[in-house]
């Protein structure tokens, strides 16, 4: 069942938002505990399909790794790089993906809309290809070149949209066709990014600090809920979640004067799920903090440096691990996870 | 122990040819039984250190993921494609690297050279990269554009040779500076790229048939070898091993007066393990075929619809598939493994 964050009605079916416009949460509570529900007969998502709503029968043919972690010892601080980017499209947007696929296919729901900066959309375009689900993309003119080719490749209906990520999100909203499906809001994306704290939990057990980027927030929400999923069945300890933006896109954070330009996937001022996310930073007493072009073009090379080919969005959240550790933010010895979003693959 | 298949000289150590010129095998083996030896605290490639002889403390921090299989049934036969490009360096090669490179370090070596058609140099570069091995990488100057900007982007010290792929062999031996380590060699190598064939027993139980693309057969070998290990340990049967060349390269099929261009990672005409590998081509009752540009194209095409972004080289053996298919040549219900090899999200 789906639940209004503002009016508490219950919905059912697939919805991503309720008549009184408030977002919706699924809620339903599954039983058991984590050991013995784990499918360890499977070694990919479905390892975790207990946890997540979705019937075996109505998952899409092409199926999720559980992504490696690394560990890499950063001045005293065990840091937990989580490869979110070994996806089939090259970012952690499968996961959500993959629910919500399972989710249309249930109610028989093949014609949708969607708008992205990049990654949501390769995303949709693969998963909706290989199932023969029709779908309209609206995405930025300013996207990379790459992601914009691969697009093509998939022979995706593609709107490329002059202006901000703001007046491509209106233009979608206000197409005629599909059922508008966007990731800012649709609760069931949530449910697949939850499985990576699922992995973290059986790969690493507790960690300290989550750190992510937040854009519309559906990596924070998803490993906030996948951490207290697990805390409610008497495992995980709730990491303090770190959110990470974009100078310029705090929408979260103190605004800034700067503008990042390379933080293009998390360029999103106005997320719906902002209270919510608010409330988990308040809830886990984390923090958040936003990151320059400078930062983050350094935190990049570091990165490659150790051997993680990721695009420019996914290197902000090291960048601003960089200046926590500077400010001597954590604790000698703390767990911080990072995952690395998204593949520097697609944009050579 | 490295054993000779020339003269049956053992050796010890990082090496990777005879003295006498004769290729080298690893030939060591371990005790135990596929299920009690799984490491299954972990859920990478280290669930299967218990059957590759490296040393924990020599592994490479970056870490690989177990890929996953995707199940197909095309006409009457299933095929379960096994998603090898899902990997750090976008391609199978990691496999070998990462055994390469825990080598390396156990053998204190820390300066290398290499020629690759452009997968296994980007492999090499990552992993050399992030543990502060130098590299001289020795590549076509044909090379795609993506594939050299990453190496660019690693700053690998590349050499870029003009003309046909063993000119760049011959250059990359002549060389003075650093071990060479040519994957058509490295018998370590072989041993990364059979822990695919373990992972395939675990994910999908016996195959019937194993398909791979064949240049110099780092993966064709390294997958009968680790089917033939677990048929020692008295589990999978060996499945028969279909080579697949690219037209014009065919140095275990027939000879075509074609030529195909987009089989650029495979297109190496005298691998040195040619014997052995037409040996497990008798012993396994199975058979080799080429494939032409066309009937990569159009296997590229349904690939990419089956939400598997690969680049053309991957393709082959899809291509290949449906040829033999057509003719009747599996029986109905056969199990078929089809490792897709190199990411598509490279070659934009």
């Amino acid at each position: 069942m789906l639940r209004c964050q503002k009016c508490g009605k219950m919905h059912k079916g697939f919805k991503i938002m309720c008549d009184c416009g408030g977002v919706l949460d699924y809620v339903e509570e599954f039983g058991g505990d984590f050991d013995s529900s784990l499918k360890r007969e499977y070694l990919d998502v479905r390892r975790y399909l207990h946890f997540i709503p979705v019937k075996e029968e109505f998952l899409p043919h092409l199926r999720l790794p559980i992504t490696p972690t690394v560990e890499r010892e950063i001045k005293g601080i065990k840091v937990f790089f989580k490869l979110e980017y070994l996806m089939p499209s090259g970012s952690f947007k499968d996961r959500g993906t993959y629910v919500t696929i399972s989710k249309l296919k249930e109610n028989g729901i093949n014609e949708v809309t969607l708008d992205s900066s990049g990654n949501a959309a390769l995303s949709l375009a693969l998963f909706t290809k290989s199932e023969g689900i029709k779908a309209h993309l609206f995405i930025p003119d300013h996207t990379s070149e790459g992601k914009k080719k691969l697009l093509k490749r998939l022979e995706a209906e593609v709107h490329e949209i002059k202006g901000s990520r703001m007046e491509v999100h209106k233009k979608a909203v206000s197409f005629e066709k599909g059922l508008y499906i966007s990731h800012w809001y649709n609760p069931y994306f949530i449910e697949g990014t939850k499985v990576a704290a699922y992995e973290v939990y059986e790969q690493i057990g507790n960690v300290d600090y989550a750190m992510t980027p937040v854009g519309s927030g559906s990596l924070f929400l998803g490993l906030y809920k996948g951490f207290k999923e697990l805390h409610i069945l008497g495992n995980s300890k709730i990491p303090k979640m770190i959110a990470v933006q974009g100078k310029g896109y705090e929408s979260l954070c103190e605004k800034s004067h700067e503008e990042s330009k390379l933080a293009e996937g998390i360029a999103i001022p106005e997320p719906p799920r902002k209270e919510q996310m608010l409330k988990i930073l308040e809830e886990t007493a984390g923090t958040c903090i936003s990151v320059g072009d400078e930062e983050i073009s350094s935190a990049l090379k570091e990165l490659t440096s150790m051997g993680f080919l990721v695009e420019p969005t996914s290197a902000t959240a090291y960048g601003a691990f960089k200046s926590l550790l500077e400010e001597g933010y954590f604790e000698t010895g703390s767990k911080v996870l990072i995952p690395l979003t998204g593949s520097g693959l697609k944009n050579l």
